[in-house]
């Protein structure tokens, strides 16, 4: 584990009570862990386990849980979804929770988002559905009237596999003031209207039926915390096992502490920390939260801009943005409408919802959304500390190194200031990343062009790209040659040889994918040029001097991205007439757990109860694609709090030899043949001692030549066996005598099964002749049970494998399932004690 | 609760570490809760759940485990086998802990006492076998060569339900070193020779296939501790929720405690402390185990007798006494000898074990065994505190009332002096009980006659008894009035008026049976009366002026009891000869899991792991034979501990109507019927605090008249309706033809089912459709779950019930279980969290 600093907080101080209300309950934590987020909390403490754990990172929305508090700041109660997964439980004194349970239930009334997810079949395997209920919740909490895009926009942090989008969205259509009336029959919009067809129809539900959406009838906003509101605040402090949280009363509090520890990380919506703390080991002793000080979340017009105190939220810097677009002459909202433009695909809602404006510049991240648009846009940054406050621009020589920034450690960053766009100048920002929504940049950029008054010459360019470095950096060199061109398809020419020059990449520059990056910074430059071509079309329509003109064909290019509205259906053939309305045979009907998943009720592997006395493994697995081990070191781990025991091929009772072709080892015994290949365990009292110990484990190898690709495969010989082939008849003769041959290859890469429940299992051992027990998140029960049992050599029928549901499993939980749940058998057969892995971090 | 003393501990002393070993593994525990027996600590804690817990009260021996220590007294290891379930955890520092896990498994080797009660059909239920295996290991631990008798003895604590003792000791008499060979065949004392027989046989093994006993192959005595055994002592304190426990490091430092908290109880085997706490709701903030005190734990020969320390056991009180009577002649052993025989029915091995010779005299029981005895003989006991010493001499006015005695509270009892016996005196002790061995007495007696010399002329005759009024009495007019008489028939006739006056009881006099126990005083005079004269027939033979004698027909009321060695055999049918030996038709099979029973793996219901968030439940049960409910106060409970809710009948989601009958509530509504019938039921965190709470619930009743006898139930024609018969054809005509017609009556009483696994249930809500596993103690899976499944107003199938095993039923776990488990079902439907019943005290 990475520590960052030395100091060590106060021991005199004492812990303060962290309060906070979950579905109308007030909770009164004493022992507030600052390293616990909400999720934990909720599914463990609480046993609120309708709120799930996806990635474990903010990317998937399982865990989204709505979060209302009264903004001093705004004067007014804000409702908005966040992912419980990053929330730091410190963070959420005097906030009200609500999760998926506190909206409806199937033993009470289910809440209308929850009766339409379920009877439109927008809940399958059910694992999503929750988090989706959840934003849909907290969009419609705020306001009940949001058109259909506005809707479709609540749910860009939330992933499902299942149903593809439509059947959830076509019961939410039904929320919509711009939604079809849902009847799908004659004049619905939905209307099949292909002739000379068998009579079909996509009409799952009658909208008639449906409860209606009525705002009086959800849980008000705790009083206990409107009545609070004007209390004067103190310093807040929690204290972990090795953290500890200070949430400073006011600014002076705030620069005192970072005198203090000037080491510490502020945090404001962890979407960063969080990360880097649950996946990259990083252990900071103290967390400040700005959340109460004034100056970080206070937004100011000034003569230049608009001024964002540095912990506003990026969904604040939205609204902003979106009010001064409205309200101000375009040529002054340049800027602004690249940012906004940034923020329609900057993650999703939950994380906008929550994350700051200044935590991509204070993590200097390399691949912002927003770094390259306030870089390129010259935007100025307050700094402050408790002996001094300065301004800089967020120039080229801001970030002076990966992940690092001019601020001084006792400095915090006060406030971003965006600045109005002039007349005759032109911005634009781009980002492509693999996925439109929800997804990490591969490049990003922020594109500004100021010409000569009235004219087409250009007097000021600059350049900035993210992703294309360690730190976001401006094309200096380009952009310096290009003043005092015009704006034509010369400069164009000369502007894509000069980036192809300064934006080269190594061929091993880490981030991968060297040449379609550097093709990303001249097509978001060619974007940029008919952009702005398109731009000056209008502004000088009356200067002669200018012919250019957009060619019809690059048209599009100069549009802003928007997806057509949804509006597939999904055709069935209908029964006949007269059947029978008992008889199902023919009509769709609602998943049997529907409701149950859309109110969390529904039981997941990892939502079984705990066993007082439950043991967690964490594996341990290869670096290497190949290579011998030559030494495993896990003094470390065994030293760690809470080890309990390591696990290795000699500690399987039965044979280590397992999978379903039986040519796969449990834990692998010299030599590992791919990234991932599983060659121990740590058992451990917690999950998060677990994971700990096991990052400690030293493997030493010694590589070998791997097989990376299928050409490599095939150049040496290294197959499958038996290969695999349909082959019927003298295939010699046929081919021989056939009229035609035709000859080619096809290629098909690698295919995530991506089911957003990772895999969990959990092993029981009934403590007579090997008798167990697995919970376990698998397609394939009967492997389970004989790989278990021959693991632990016992006869199968002293294994029971029990799989109520699955959160997805798309082939992935078939034979992969297997190798986790056989090494949790082993190690709750070796302890005695239930034994639990989830392959995720709380 | 009743706490009996104002005073509170300083709060400044930290709380000591608790250091013990526990098969080997050593163990600190750095909460150790004063209130904690070692039991829960093993079961709960430690996951040992080979103890079982059986009565809580020391009583069943089946949560009999071996404490090895030290001795610093002594110079020496001891070890003996103790009840766990009253054992102290506080008790246990320095020692070291030996369960039935500790000595054998069926994954290494079985013990040699483990495998020989399995494999004599000596475990049936299994729930005593492991209190059996660690009484007999605690007796071959210290010396592995010992009599039958001793063998038999040793299991005195021990109750077993199925076998009738007869299968185990058949196993366990190859240990002994008059044990027959075990052969049964001929020539064995244990040949069948009845002719004329079918071929029967008692060989359920062959001795010689069992592994010998090998003291070197036992686990060593932990060498730290022998290691540590000469450190200077200093107080030790462990600190629970609301008692405080001090072990100081030696007299003066036990006085001082004891002038500081005068109103503490000290504690040694805390077989009456642990009783009252447990079961009489009783409180004592603060302990002091005076286990380090030299003087409370020697043994001193004086002048006049043999003074004991206080705290000396009676295991040592018996071997000392019995060392004595070897060497010294007999005349001065009579009460020793006494005290010897009343010793030997004083509880069991495993009381005796730990219980002080002070105990009994501290508390003052009304009952005692042994305090008739020092009060007849005239014992003194040496009192001291931090100010004064005294001696007082145990006679009538020792005990001042009802559990009261003339210490003053700062003085505690240093020793007990038991004096030799003159010539011309002689000496007797009676207990009658409702079984003669680990059994409460009904009455117990201490009489001693001292003659004038050479003559059969009373000098001084004291007769003492327990169980005749709220202290041990002498009877004092009897006694008087005897002085100067002959030891004859008239002196009989005289002492018998006298006593049948002196000791009458009121009607109603507490412990009942009054006609019974007034008897008894007469009997057990009668039986020293015949004793003395037989004594005086020998002492006096040549004395011619003595000429009475005992008559052969009352010569064995002369003789103190001994068991005839228990010798009988089962027989059956040995099979064919020839017959397949994979034929196992009519060849005696051991118990399946006898094995497993026998090591402690065998897992029962309350054997099963924790759930971490596992509620539990007390039942609140009427006091009343026949009542109206006029109110239930539950505002004490409400604000217990750990209190979750209340249960009553209006809480029962479907039908409050219960029983295999369809006649019974689950709980009452508005009447009870019997004492124990169910009114409610208290949901708590842990066992202890349901419990607790459930205490505090006070029930109004208007009292209706009962129906107690058969008798009663015929008068006011109440019978379980339909009336069962068996008819068959024309009754009356079938009498009438008659040639003889007998009539007649009988009575049967009840009979206790005494499974000595207590009832015990875990319901586990799956959070889906009312579904819900049962885990419970009974013989009636189906009516628990359609019971379950009728209370919860759910279908059948949604219940599912699992019963492994059970320890003991008997018919007791057919319908009665029931009542129960619907109980535990209710709350966890409730509550939504896994919920046990436990009917026992921990």
């Amino acid at each position: 584990m990475v520590t960052c600093q030395q100091e060590t907080p106060d021991p005199h101080n004492l812990a303060d009570e962290l309060i906070f209300f979950v579905n109308g309950k007030k909770v009164i934590e004493k022992n507030a862990d600052p390293k616990m987020t909400l999720l934990p909390y909720l599914r463990r403490k609480l046993r609120l386990t309708g709120t799930k754990l996806g990635c474990g990172e903010g990317g998937c929305g399982a865990c989204t849980v709505m979060i209302s508090r009264y903004c001093t700041f705004q004067q007014k109660i804000l409702h908005y979804a966040v992912n419980a997964c990053l929330a730091p439980l410190c963070s959420l004194h005097s906030a009200s929770v609500t999760t998926v349970e506190g909206i409806g239930s199937t033993k009470t009334r289910l809440h209308p988002i929850q009766e339409r997810i379920a009877k439109s079949h927008g809940s399958q395997c059910g694992f999503c559905t929750p988090g989706i209920v959840m934003s849909l919740y907290a969009l419609l909490r705020s306001t009940p009237q949001h058109s259909m895009e506005e809707i479709e926009d609540a749910f860009q942090g939330n992933l499902c596999r299942c149903t593809g989008y439509r059947p959830i969205l076509q019961g939410f259509r039904t929320f919509a003031r711009d939604g079809c009336c849902g009847k799908t029959g004659k004049g619905c919009c939905m209307e099949v209207t292909e002739e000379n067809q068998a009579p079909t129809s996509s009409a799952l539900f009658d909208p008639s039926d449906f409860r209606p959406l009525d705002q009086t009838q959800e849980p008000i906003f705790p009083p206990e915390l409107l009545l609070g509101r004007d209390t004067p605040r103190r310093q807040l402090v929690f204290k972990g096992e090795d953290v500890t949280w200070y949430q400073p009363s006011d600014l002076s509090d705030l620069l005192n502490l970072k005198a203090q520890y000037p080491n510490a990380k502020l945090v404001v919506g962890n979407t960063e920390v969080g990360i880097e703390i649950k996946f990259k080991n990083m252990l900071y002793p103290v967390i400040i939260a700005p959340c109460w000080v004034a100056e970080l979340n206070a937004v100011e017009h000034t003569e230049e801009g608009i001024r964002f105190g540095a912990a506003c939220s990026l969904t604040t810097l939205g609204d902003v943005l979106q009010k001064a677009v409205s309200d101000l002459p375009p040529y002054k909202t340049e800027v602004f409408r690249a940012v906004l433009e940034q923020l329609r695909w900057f993650a999703g809602q939950q994380i906008r919802n929550v994350a700051a404006i200044g935590g991509n510049i204070m993590t200097a991240s390399p691949i912002s959304d927003l770094n390259p648009v306030f870089m390129a846009s010259g935007s100025k940054l307050h700094i402050i500390s408790n002996e001094m406050k300065r301004t800089v621009q967020m120039d080229e020589n801001f970030f002076t190194g990966y992940r690092k920034n001019v601020l001084k450690p006792h400095e915090i960053l006060l406030s971003v200031e965006i600045p109005f766009s002039e007349k005759q100048e032109y911005f634009s920002a781009y980002k492509q990343a693999s996925r439109r929504e929800d997804d990490i940049a591969i490049v990003t950029s922020g594109m500004k062009v100021v010409f000569q008054p009235d004219s087409h010459q250009v007097e000021k360019i600059q350049l900035s790209y993210g992703g294309m470095a360690p730190v976001t950096i401006m094309a200096k060199d380009t952009c310096t040659a290009l003043i005092g061109r015009e704006w034509n398809d010369h400069l164009l020419q000369e502007a894509c040889r000069l980036l192809a020059k300064e934006m080269s990449l190594s061929p091993g520059a880490p981030g991968g994918m060297v040449e379609y990056r550097q093709t990303l910074t001249l097509s978001f430059f060619f974007k940029f040029y008919l952009t702005v071509l398109k731009k000056l079309e209008m502004d000088l329509s009356g200067n002669n001097n200018f012919h250019e003109s957009v060619l019809p064909e690059y048209e599009s290019a100069t549009e802003l991205f928007h997806k057509p509205p949804t509006s597939s259906v999904q055709l069935f053939q209908e029964v006949p007439a007269g059947q029978d309305p008992e008889d199902f045979v023919g009509r769709p009907i609602m998943h049997l757990a529907a409701m149950k998943q859309a109110t969390g009720e529904a039981v997941y592997c990892d939502d079984i109860p705990h066993y007082e006395n439950e043991l967690y493994l964490a594996l341990i697995t290869s670096t290497k694609a190949h290579a011998k081990i030559i030494s495993i070191d896990r003094s470390q781990a065994e030293a760690a709090p809470g080890f309990v025991c390591f696990l290795s091929a000699k500690d399987v009772p039965g044979s280590n030899i397992t999978g379903i072709r039986n040519d796969e080892q449990i834990f692998a015994e010299d030599t590992v043949t791919c990234v991932g290949h599983i060659i121990g365990a740590i058992v451990a009292d917690t999950q998060e001692h677990a994971q700990h110990a096991a990052k400690t484990v030293k493997i030493t190898y010694e590589e070998l030549e791997p097989i990376i690709t299928i050409q490599d495969a095939i150049d040496k010989q290294s197959f499958f066996l038996p290969v695999k082939k349909i082959a019927n008849g003298d295939i010699e003769k046929g081919f021989q005598e056939a009229d035609h041959t035709l000859e080619g290859e096809i290629y098909i890469g690698g295919q995530e099964h991506f089911y957003l429940e990772t895999n969990c299992c959990i092993a029981v051992p009934k403590g007579e002749d090997g008798e167990m027990e697995l919970f376990a998140s698998t397609q394939n029960t009967t492997e389970t049970q004989h790989l278990a049992a021959h693991a632990l050599g016992v006869p199968a029928n002293r294994i029971v494998v029990r799989v109520k549901r699955m959160g997805g499993g798309f082939g992935g939980k078939e034979s992969r399932s297997v190798l986790l749940s056989t090494a949790v058998a082993v190690a709750a057969y070796r302890d005695g004690s239930p034994c639990e892995m989830h392959a995720g971090q709380r």
